[in-house]
């Protein structure tokens, strides 16, 4: 039987294409495998590209005004660029969508892209549009980082103090269309503490927080209380009958950064609060293993919060 | 009535988006309107930045081969790199797939993307896999290009000469998903002749041509039977009862460049035609309009031959 992507995963995929990539030239610092691929630059600087497609009936529902699908595809793409400690610069925008679509919602679409570009400055320099039967956005953002910031998933070390921006499990609440990238957060964390590791939560905390643990070649002890949990989001677990905690460790779409840092700033913690977005310290990195502990520090199974290490390891969304 | 996308076309929409774009900083040296957005780099280098859609059922269809349409993808990039001036070298791939699609598919997609990148020296450094239900792929191409060798659509003058490289009318035969992008030939030009202007042919000779007049603001002379036909276009226009010239001039997806040399270059001939890929003088630049001619310099009404100002004047394919 021939297998199919579904039998591999996203990170199966990443992994198979990753092998196979082949690097030209020595300007390549960071290729397959991170938020943003690295490359050198002007002095002083390195150069980041990264790229996000967003589908119609996948990322957005037709519930979705076209001003939040424009703004979420440019939000994820500057998300990526935050996670390496990076500004983003320059975008290109290739939108896929029906003839009879009406120029207002082709305007409403870039309205929604323009609100997030002015307030990082971003610059719009083109792109493609083709018809297609399903509403497509694909952005490809540049940005740049100072060298001594650039911040990889690998780098965590045991020891190491693991924290999340804002909170989380707002995404299904609608946050995944209306978020504001932590850029700021990013470049605070940066210029005061050097992370060991970012990395933006796209796919769930505990499977981004598998990708840093596997970059990093260490483990991860995760305090389930600790999780700072989202407005709603407890009001919103009771109706459904599920574990709030749940919803924040394994949804995905947060965009909020998952980072950690060297245990020399654990006396630190007003300095790590700084009032341009709270940040939680929710465990730290050890030598092996990824453990999820209750407020009594019992282990519980991952597999128990709907967590599975092959199914979740990546679904191609 | 509402107006729709059909309605403006591409380059409607196209000025549309371009008017309200802010352009944030300094570094941006052309943003919308090119073949690839222009920003300044490293020393003596600018940076160049393009991306390209392809969707089943509009740029391929199920007959294609997976290695085709990933071929085609870098290909068409490519391409817009030449276009410039320029050396294309990092590529960010985004591949909508359906879940049900086989490993050996979306290897066969990469097969055919890195069968070119290697020819090219292109690192692909990762991209996004999204579930779709049409095979869509998305490639963001980042270039290089000397800063004196960069040719933009803008710089032609009446009485340089207008030139295309290869043959024309041979994209419906299957060029469209086998051709080689012209970078070597691009780079024998920008290095021996600095072009006024250059574009790659990928929405029809006349449409392309309509852009470079727009963009330089002058017109065009093209004398039809100069136009160089493709093998098989002749046969092919017999059997359809069509005028091979119509395909040749019309024709989308051909990636030969349409260029113009400054009017000294006229005595020139024989270093014009490098063993690299010979190329054809068509026409000449004008002050304004677009004229077709035939072989008793009589003009031919563009309509005859099935290119509407309006209508042709990109087609959102």
């Amino acid at each position: 039987m021939q297998r199919k992507l579904k039998d591999i995963g996203e990170f199966g995929l990443i992994k198979r294409i990753a092998e196979k990539e082949k690097v030209f030239g020595k300007e390549v610092i960071v290729g397959i495998g991170d938020d943003s691929a690295v490359i050198k630059y002007k002095k002083g600087y390195h150069l980041l590209l990264t790229t996000d497609m967003l589908i119609e009936g996948i990322h957005f529902n037709k519930k979705a005004t076209p001003f939040q699908i424009g703004y979420k595809s440019l939000a994820t793409n500057i998300s990526d660029i935050a996670a390496m400690g990076g500004i983003p610069k320059y975008a290109l925008v290739s939108l896929g969508l029906k003839k009879e679509t009406s120029i207002k919602f082709v305007d409403e679409i870039y309205r929604g892209i323009r609100s997030l570009a002015k307030k990082f400055k971003v610059t719009i320099l083109g792109g493609d549009t083709v018809s297609s039967p399903k509403i497509i956005i694909n952005i490809a953002l540049s940005g740049e980082v100072k060298k001594n910031y650039l911040t990889l998933r690998k780098g965590a070390k045991p020891g190491d103090k693991i924290y999340v921006t804002g909170t989380l499990g707002g995404s299904i609440l609608g946050k995944h269309l209306s978020f504001i990238p932590r850029v700021k957060e990013a470049r605070y964390l940066v210029e005061n503490f050097h992370p060991t590791s970012m990395i933006d939560i796209s796919d769930g905390l505990l499977s981004d927080l598998k990708r840093v643990c596997e970059a990093s070649k260490v483990g991860a002890r995760i305090y389930q209380e600790k999780i700072p949990l989202s407005q709603g989001v407890i009001s919103l677990a009771k109706k459904k009958k599920e574990n709030p905690y749940r919803l924040a460790l394994t949804g995905g779409e947060e965009f909020e950064l998952l980072f950690t840092l060297s245990k020399k700033y654990k006396n630190c913690r007003g300095r790590i609060h700084p009032t341009r977005g709270f940040i939680t310290q929710i465990g730290e990195i050890t030598k092996r293993g990824i453990v999820l502990l209750d407020e009594k520090n019992k282990v519980i199974h991952l597999r128990k919060i709907g967590f599975d290490h092959f199914k979740n390891a990546g679904n191609i969304s």
